[in-house]
């Protein structure tokens, strides 16, 4: 089950260091995390999704409350929440997939950042349905390189 | 200076720990970090953005490449780039601000997600100028939550 945890730091030398030790001394892999500043400079707001045995998960974050510089620890698998992705790519173009590719990133609402001859730079935010279905229409066209952000939440 | 920095390494157990390990180790601060698969599964891509004295952070950027399961390591300081980072936060309405925040937030092309009787959710994309722009027209208004992706690059 993959379970989208939010952590609330202290924004100081060594937390993060800290915390990834702490997941990866329990054998859990970290599948996205997201570290951005809050509306407090001296807080940071760490958004992981993380998938493994519910048990051991309980586990570390018990563990992780009791890390000094962390504030609060959330799981959203059971809340009411958003969460999305920002994710940039590009897909290789020639003269005879340009139009496909063109139409299916419109249909899906994705952003074109900039087109040229052989290639189109795409931005797109959503769900995780929302960004699955994008990536499931373009299949069959050459996408070179993707950056994603992570996902973040926030509960509703 | 803030350099943004992309490292691209192999999906294993304790990498990220590692990473966060060496600049920690050197007094660096992340103001940010984004870690997301890409287009091969068997390998993440982190962006990071740093602040500090380039002397060391060129010595850092060695050891990154030293490290096991590190690919590749790229700052995009001096290269044509586009960065962009996703943030959602609340505004907290009542019935004399709500008008004035919902005029910002569509003047700035910003996305409101729900829009209840106390608060307005929002999803926000851009780069760091337009993402300012935002917050420095909202001051006065109250924003109770905001979680932020970092940002994350792309050669253009």
């Amino acid at each position: 089950m993959k379970h989208i945890i939010s952590v609330m730091v202290e924004n100081k030398f060594g937390v993060l260091a800290r915390i990834a030790n702490l997941f990866s001394a329990r054998g859990f892999n970290i599948d996205s995390l997201a570290v951005g500043e809050t509306e407090d400079p001296a807080v940071s707001r760490m958004t992981i999704v993380v998938r493994g045995d519910d048990k051991i998960l309980e586990q570390v974050k018990k563990q992780l409350n009791k890390v000094i510089n962390v504030i609060s620890v959330n799981d959203y698998l059971n809340k009411e929440h958003i969460d999305r992705e920002l994710i940039l790519f590009k897909v290789n173009i020639n003269k005879e997939t340009k139009d496909k590719a063109v139409k299916i990133l419109d249909k899906a609402n994705a952003d074109i950042i900039k087109v040229s001859d052989d290639a189109i730079t795409v931005e797109i935010v959503g769900d995780q349905d929302k960004i699955s279905a994008l990536f499931k229409a373009l299949e069959g066209l050459d996408i070179s390189e993707i950056v994603r952000t992570g996902r973040i939440a926030m509960a509703l």
